[in-house]
């Protein structure tokens, strides 16, 4: 099981290799919320997301030996970047399985990154199955997106950071939102806030429809999203928590956090207005949070904007519906 | 004259008020460029330019009695900002003279900001006049946007910056390319570096048509550009190089390059897609300098992108113009 240990271990291991991003913020984001906004952005991570925390945390903890042989990935995009260029940087094949619907800069990305990339249709296909398949087959080693302890604790690095930016800023009490599909990074960030900042509170956000950690954490089992497409915030749809995750966000985490993708292409907008970043709509969906239904937050949120892989139609049409 | 401790007095001034902006970069662009391309993202900064540090540096020196007066400031609009800005957070009061054609964005952020805005015509009027006669009439203390040693010494603290982060990555011998208008930021930048980075060289970055920091570096002699405005770039869009800051640059700064708006756009729409962050035209010019006009440039390279404070209009033109 992940624990601040882990975390600080794998801080260790990244140390050098995965960027500190800084916290942003914007008097004019403040006055829309009627709170202190601060923003983590990811986005502007290695790879354009904080996934490479994860896969580097969890291939510079590999055997040599075992990491040699190369390692495998299924994922929607970003996962799928974090683990090819952190591959390559170790000098070793990866092949990534990606559904076919996936932003096609995020396939072209990977691709680039030196992956061998396998497309599967997420609507009638499993990956997990897809994934063990190859993985036996070749031997390689499958770096899970979320429900693996040296990813979530890859993750976790990134609320290290927040810990220490938001005590440089004298802030002891904040809500922490996190755009969460499977859990890990969420996981990882509780766990890292439940150690050094316990006066904050890490809340999922999830695009509408596809709620499932927020449902899940009311009912207190593992709910399952009614379908795997039809969101513009693909990066953070799927099935349901992670069987690892959850029992970490259901022992650390606040209520979750649902908004619409009208929301999350009106947060695209103003980050690129008022924080000069590009964030895709999955990874807004915080600062969606923290603008649009921010009524039951505290006077400080830190809205994470976990990704910035968006294709240039899509963000065009955030930039059109949502003028300044 | 600035000198490297009036920096280091001004980044204790601006410490726990200014950003401290990583360094960015992506592989795509090193293959690009054929060498490898760092990025200082200064648009992440206050007010989504470098300008507030040397705003903040100017207005914190003030005398308490002085200061209390208020500031005046003339710019196309990111000094404007700064200047609004900083002058809020030390509580007193700001006018701002900006040309009408600037962009909408930037006037009414200036105004935003608590500014009053005075509009002028930089084709037929002198903004310097205008700005002399207000500041005596209300005994407001001009805050020059680059002829100010205060100011230059702010914006040398993005040299510092460079300095220390470049040294954590080893380097110790890189070109620096600074988008350049009067040259207050190159100046300053140019003293940065000389005191703590000697093995680097700084050179101005221009748009085609307004290079008159290049060709004043080439005659010896201070350059007027032939015309005041048609260029995308209008923050960097200056009539001649300071009094001050020319004998700096002369002294310093290596060979000047020259691109295209094309060029500004292309390296905008790169901005975008590569490394997750919003850059005007004018302060993507170095950027675009390392990547179309590189050949006479070392294998490593830090490209200062200084603002982004672009119209939404502008940026979807250069995703048009340049998609992936």
């Amino acid at each position: 099981m992940t624990d601040i240990a882990m975390i600080e271990a794998a801080r260790l291991r990244l140390d050098g290799h995965v960027r500190r991003t800084p916290l942003l913020s914007s008097p004019f984001l403040d006055e829309m919320a009627g709170r202190r906004v601060f923003v983590k952005p990811e986005c502007l991570q290695h790879t354009g997301s904080f996934k490479f925390r994860g896969a580097w945390s969890a291939i510079s903890a590999l055997d040599p030996a075992v990491r040699a042989r190369g390692v495998i990935a299924f994922s929607s995009g970003n996962h799928a970047q974090g683990v090819a260029l952190a591959a390559r940087m170790h000098g070793i094949p990866s092949v990534i399985i990606m559904p076919f619907d996936a932003p096609r800069m995020k396939i072209e990305n990977t691709r680039a990154f030196g992956a061998e990339v396998v497309l599967y249709d997420r609507a009638k296909e499993d990956r997990d199955a897809i994934g063990a398949q190859l993985s036996q087959e070749r031997r390689l080693t499958l770096i899970k997106p979320y429900d693996e302890p040296l990813v979530i604790a890859g993750q976790g690095t990134t609320g290290l950071e927040i810990a220490e930016q938001a005590a440089e800023l004298k802030i002891d009490k904040a809500d922490v939102l996190v755009p969460t599909g499977g859990g890990g990074f969420l996981s990882g960030i509780s766990l890292a806030l439940a150690a050094k900042a316990p006066g904050f509170s890490a809340n999922p956000c999830e695009p509408e429809g596809f709620d499932d950690v927020t449902r899940s954490l009311q009912s207190g089992q593992r709910e399952r999203n009614a379908s795997m497409s039809g969101s513009l915030c693909d990066a953070i749809v799927t099935p349901q928590p992670g069987e690892i995750t959850f029992p970490i966000m259901s022992r650390l985490c606040g209520t979750g956090i649902v908004v619409s993708d009208d929301e999350a292409l009106h947060a695209v907008a103003l980050a690129f207005s008022r924080l000069k970043i590009v964030v895709e709509p999955g990874g807004a969906v915080a600062l969606a949070a923290a603008l649009f239904h921010g009524s039951q937050l505290g006077p400080d949120v830190i809205a994470v904007c976990s990704g910035g892989n968006i294709d240039a139609e899509v963000f065009k049409m955030a930039l059109d519906r949502h003028p300044l």
